[in-house]
Order: structure tokens, then sequence, then C-alpha cells
């Protein structure tokens, strides 16, 4: 379960209802007509959990024996996972390990490589394009240092791409099992197809309790259950020139990776040239509580008033540790938290901060989870997309799209090539 | 060695003029009056060094066999020493494991503390206060979790603190070493203290390496053989409306933490109510390339031009390899990169992200070092920090103060006594 509380008003005349009415019809268009695909994702990527169970039966032992997934992606075809595992693995003793390949550091490249042995390993090369200069990069390099031979090491290997992709196109050159995304879905929203999927199940999770969650926040959102996302995104889009950041803070280390996830979504989604070519969108930045207070709170709280705040809060964690009732000679003036747990404390300094924001007139929100499971995860992935969506088509501009990236690649090939 | 570079150019009048030389002049000042006592950090801390040799060889073997040398803070008390220790541990097999327990989450206590046996581990309780709440929870959870007695297991324990702290009085009670702050220092600036000092000597890294990267850095400043520093100070705050955002945008893993030590400096030391109750500051965001390129480029490029960059480059990785030559079938489009190695790769994608950049005319400078070591992590701290100490004094703010978290703690303190 998830509440979600706001803790700022704004007025909502006639002009704001419609807006949001129309940008509530873009979204429903969006989903019939398949402008996006991620909203079908709840539903079609059931049938990929029968593949996927194909597959661990199929390949003689491969799967039975493997302990790491070996994720070999970047950007959206990694954060998603790796925010899920992230959220996840402390609760599971006997999952696969998931392991990621993702920035083309060769001091990190050679850590994470130096640690897994390719008999116990699974290796899922993922890019939405199939060809993504980093990932293909570190493909190699792997095959190189573990000697692989694709005749022989082929079942130990799986692409998740775009249908009829270079590296799908490789893969049937090689025989080598093949997940496809559906091409109307975006990296940064895939983490829902097989993307996030085939690794999440290969490493053990309950990812159809995941798709579960997803798919009834989503259809609760378009029975006009979930009002709270049009009033936030239309406050969010309607003041992007006041308040051009926002802060996801999350109390729980195990969130940080996805606040992550969250910065790629709403950044790639939402900075982009509108039709009246003039730069919008919104900076999202990621922080952890209670330790970013000491970091990050001065600012929020005296500097410029340009930052709205998200808080995420989790009711119960999963594991919880009494603060001792011990007496240290000279260190009692911190007594006062004996007799609360560590879950207590965090969750207090949450709303201490949210108080003493609200007490300044900063725009803030809240995310409250009873827990961590799949399926409250699958909610609040659903919901961010959803939000984003919304704010996008408040926006008017194309949400799905990351034109700007492109110049950067076109100078790296143009740089490689000359200096060979 | 480090390079800076600026890839921006703009008009330097008269006034411009003078408000540097004045605020070069406070800097002066404040190294001269004690106004804040980092100035002074690169020479007193040798000191500092022999006093933690006594530590070691005093303590009955507990040094020697120690293993893990866990540090118990938060914020200005951790930051610093695990920024340091990020950047270095891959250059080094035989140091101390340095464990950081910050965050009062009680999945990531309980995690850390099961990794870790008292027999080969020592305690370093660091708070400049002497009172930080989530600091002596945690060290109090510590003393229960492995049943630890203070008369026994004194040795095992070093506290870091300001003189005459509580916590310093707690460690005089049970007769347990106290290794002391400069009252004149501030959290986010005590890294080159015994904040950082103490455990990154245990730990076996080469401190006064660094403590004469930062002394020789500030000579330079001083001896106005660093105007960069101006310059950058300037702009920046001559243009927080215009660019209230800052991106740190580091191409290497190693620097995650680094860019999270920046963060807390830039946000807390900045984020001020200035003279003339103006709110005033600018938001520092870290990001890692070429990861961040496919999750934050696209909003830099497209979206609001808000924000300045700068990046940091290593140009020799501690080490390296080769990108493979190998031929895969359907996959040879990204074959420029072949010959390359992940060194070449990850800085030429540096240079395109920048040059991309600047042709938007966004303002970019970068900083380059020539490779991961202490001395030059010594310099780059100091440079941060300098920089910090120049746009507060140009902002014409209390640089060292953080008034704003206050209020925050007085709420958490009321709500958990009521609640009892």
């Amino acid at each position: 379960m998830i509440q979600f509380k706001r803790y700022f008003d704004f007025d909502l005349n006639d002009d704001a209802q419609k807006k949001m009415m129309n940008a509530f019809g873009s979204l429903v268009y969006e989903k019939e007509k398949g402008v996006s695909g991620y909203y079908n994702l709840p539903y079609d990527s059931v049938n990929l959990l029968k593949e996927i169970k194909n597959y661990m039966l199929n390949e003689d032992g491969v799967y039975e024996s493997a302990k790491n997934i070996v994720v070999i992606g970047i950007g959206g075809s990694s954060l998603g996972t790796k925010a899920i595992n992230s959220m996840l693995k402390h609760k599971y003793k006997n999952i696969k390990n998931l392991i990621f390949l993702e920035n083309p550091d060769p001091v990190t490249i050679f850590e994470n490589l130096s640690e897994i042995k390719k008999e116990n390993s699974i290796f899922a090369v993922v890019s939405k394009s199939g060809g993504t200069v980093e990932t293909i990069s570190i493909f190699k390099t792997v095959l190189s240092f573990f000697d692989m031979d694709l005749s022989q090491d082929r079942k130990r290997v799986i692409v998740i791409s775009d249908e009829g992709s270079p590296l799908c196109k490789f893969a049937d050159s090689y025989n080598i099992k093949a997940f496809t995304i559906p091409d109307n879905v975006g990296g940064r929203f895939s983490v829902l197809s097989a993307v996030g999927v085939v690794p999440l199940a290969l490493s053990g999770y309950k990812v159809e309790d995941m798709l579960n969650g997803a798919k009834e926040f989503m259809e609760n959102f378009f029975d006009t259950k979930e009002e709270h996302i049009a009033l936030k995104a239309f406050f969010q889009v309607e003041n992007y020139k006041k308040y051009p950041m926002n802060i996801l803070f999350s109390y729980a280390d195990c969130l940080e990776d996805f606040t992550k996830w969250f910065v790629q979504l709403w950044a790639e989604s939402l900075g982009k040239i509108d039709k009246n070519a003039n730069n919008v969108g919104l900076t999202p930045i990621g922080h952890i509580g209670s330790v970013d207070q000491h970091s990050f709170l001065q600012l929020i709280m005296q500097g410029p008033k340009d930052k709205t705040v998200t808080f995420i809060k989790i009711k119960n964690f999963e594991q919880d540790i009494k603060i001792p009732d011990i007496e240290l000679k000279n260190l009692t003036k911190s007594d006062y938290t004996a007799g609360y747990s560590f879950n207590d404390l965090i969750n207090a300094e949450c709303d201490a901060t949210k108080e003493s924001m609200t007490a300044q007139k900063i725009p803030v929100d809240m995310i409250i989870l009873d827990k961590i499971n799949e399926s409250n995860i699958g909610a609040l992935i659903m919901y961010f997309e959803l939000l984003t969506s919304y704010a996008g088509a408040l926006f008017d501009i194309n949400t799905y799209d990351q034109p700007g990236v492109e110049f950067g690649k076109k100078i790296l090939i143009k740089k490689l090539r000359r200096k060979r």
C-alpha cells in the first residue's frame, strides 16, 4: 500500500481544470494509440515470464548452476533493474546475484570481471538500439576476458533488444536467445519490459507481483482514482520557472538507486525544446535521508526558494534494530532516542525535516510505502511514469524522445575515427 | 598535476576586478585571523601523524591485528574520508578496510555489522559537536551488538571530536584515545583535520602526500598563481540567478563519493540568507560520466539553460583495458572503438560531451588530473575549498555556519520526547 500526501495548496481555476483534463486526455490517447507502449507492459510482460521459464529449463543446467546474472547495459538498460534489485535484495537469501557492467571505466570493469567466474554466470546484453557503444565494447571485453567461444558458450549469453536491431541479428547469427523490447517503449520507460523483467526474474524476484502492482495502480489512475498525479504535475509544470528543481528525498539507503532511475526519467523526458522553441524542463535531484540532511538541507532551507521536495518514507523496514538503552558518561544528551528503534528514528527525522520545510513554505509532498515489496515497487514505478507523462503532456512536448544527446555521439565517432 | 581549463569568456570591468580583489583580501583575512582554521590544516595536521603512530604502537597489537577501520559518523564526519577512500582504494592491496556507519537505516546498519568482527576492528566515533544523534545512537548499537565492555575494549575505540565536547569528555571518562578537531574548522571543511587524517592514516594511505598536495596548492593560490579560482567564483556568484545550478560531471566511477563531498561543501557553505535578507546560494549536482550522459545530458542540452558544468577527467587511469578487436556478426557498427582502450573511450566521451555543450554556449570548465594519487587529491580538495570560500566572500555571507538545519533538529527532539 502506498499513500500520497501533499502539504501545499494552490488555486484551481477553470483554465487549470481544462489544462488538466486535456493532459489526461493526452495520456488516454497515448495509451490507446500506442504512442508509448509502456502502458501495456503490465499486461504484455506476463507472457515474458513463460518465455523466461522456458529459457531456464532448456539450457542444460546453465541456469541452475548460475550464481550471477551479469547485466551489460547502460542508462535505461540498467538503471531500473538496478533500482529494483537495490530495493529488494536485502529481503532474500537465495537469489542469484545481479551484477551490472555499465560505465566504460576500466578500473570498475576490471574489478567486476575479477569477481565473476564464467562457469556460474549468465550474461545479459541489454541495449534498446542494439548498438550502444559502451555496451558492445564491454560485451567484447567479457568475451575476451573469459576466453568465451560463442558456439560453446552461447547458452550463457542472452540478448535484450528491439526486434530486428543489430544486437538481435547478432543473436540470431550465433543461435543466442533474444528477448525483445516493444519498439514503442523507450529506454527510460522500459523497466517493466524484458529490460527489467528478464534479469529480475532470472535473479529470482517475484516479477508477477510487480507487474500486478503496476497494473492496479495504472487502472486506478485511468479510473480517475489517483487525482493527486494531475494536481502535482500541474503545479510542477505551471511553476517550472519558479521551482526549476525537484528534490527526491528518500529516507532509506536501499532507495538510492531508485532516485537515480527517477533522475533519468524526469530529466530526459521533460528537458526539451517545446513547440514555441522554448527550452523547458525540470531538474531532478536525488538525496537520501537522514544522511543528506547533513549535506543539502541548509541550502533548501536558507538558499533560493527554487526547489520542491518529494519525500519517500518506508513505514516498516524489513529489519529493525532497537537503539540500546545504554547510559554512557557525558553522552546522556542523546538519550532521548532510548526506547525507539532506528526505524522510528529515521522516520521521525523525515517528518521533522518535512515540517521544517513546510514552515518555510517550501512545496512538499510525501510518498509513504507501508513496506518494500514487489507490488509496491510496481506501483511506485507506474506512479512516477504516469506523473512524467502527465507533466510532458502539460508542457506539450514529446516526452519519449531524446534528440539532445545525438550531437555528442556524432562528435565522439568523429573523434575516434579521426585519431586512428 | 592538475590542469584547470575554462571554455567560456566574460567581461571583467573595473568593478569586477575590485570585487575579486576584495574577496581575495577576505580569504587572506580569514586565514590570518583564523576565521576558519582549514587554511592551517596542511601544516598542523602533520603533527597528528606522530600522534597516530603512537596510537598504532601502544595499543598491544590492537592496530596490527585490525583489518577494518570502522568510521561511525555522518555528513562532514564521513563524506570526505569516504570520498578519498573511494578514489584510492583500488590502488592498494594491503590496506585496512574502511567501513562507514553513517545513516540511521536499520537494514544497512545490520548488514554492515554482520560483516565485521570486533576482534579485527577499530571503531572511530567521529562527531565535531560530539553529540550527533545518529552517530551516538549507532555507536551504542555497536557496543551492544558486539557485547563490548569499555574497560576491556577501550583500545579498539577512538574518538575524533572538538576538544571539550561531550564525546571527548566521554573518552576521558573511559580512558579512550581522543583525537581533536580545531574548533574553528567546520565539519565540511574538516577532511584534512583528524576527521579524515586519522582514519585514512590508520587505513594505510599516504596522508602526508595529501597534506603536501593541499599545502602546495594553497600556497600557489595565496601567491596569486591560481587566478582561475577568482574568475570562476566571480562568474558563478555574479550569475547565480541565471545559472542557479552547478553540475560536477566526473568521468570515473571512483569519483562518485567525491561529488557527494563537493555537494555538501558547496550547498551548505553558500546556501544562506545574506546581509540584505536575500536567500542566496548555488545548487550543486553530482553526476558520473559517461553513464549519466544516458540520463541527465538531454536536460542539460535542451532544457532551460540554467546550469554550468564542471568536468573532471583523469588522464591516466590506474588500470586500463584494451577494447578487444573482435568482429561480431551484425555488430560491426561499433568497431570504430577497436584499437582504443577504455581509458581512451571514457575520456573521448568526456571531450565530446564537453564540445556538444560549448556548442550550446553552456558555461563549461574542466579539471584534468594526470592520475589519481594522494598529492592530487590533496590539491583537488584544497581547490574546491578555496573556490567555496571565494564564492562565499563574493556573496558576502558566513561561509562556515549552517543555521538552517537547527530548526529540524529541534522538531525531532520535541517529537521523540513527546511520544515517550
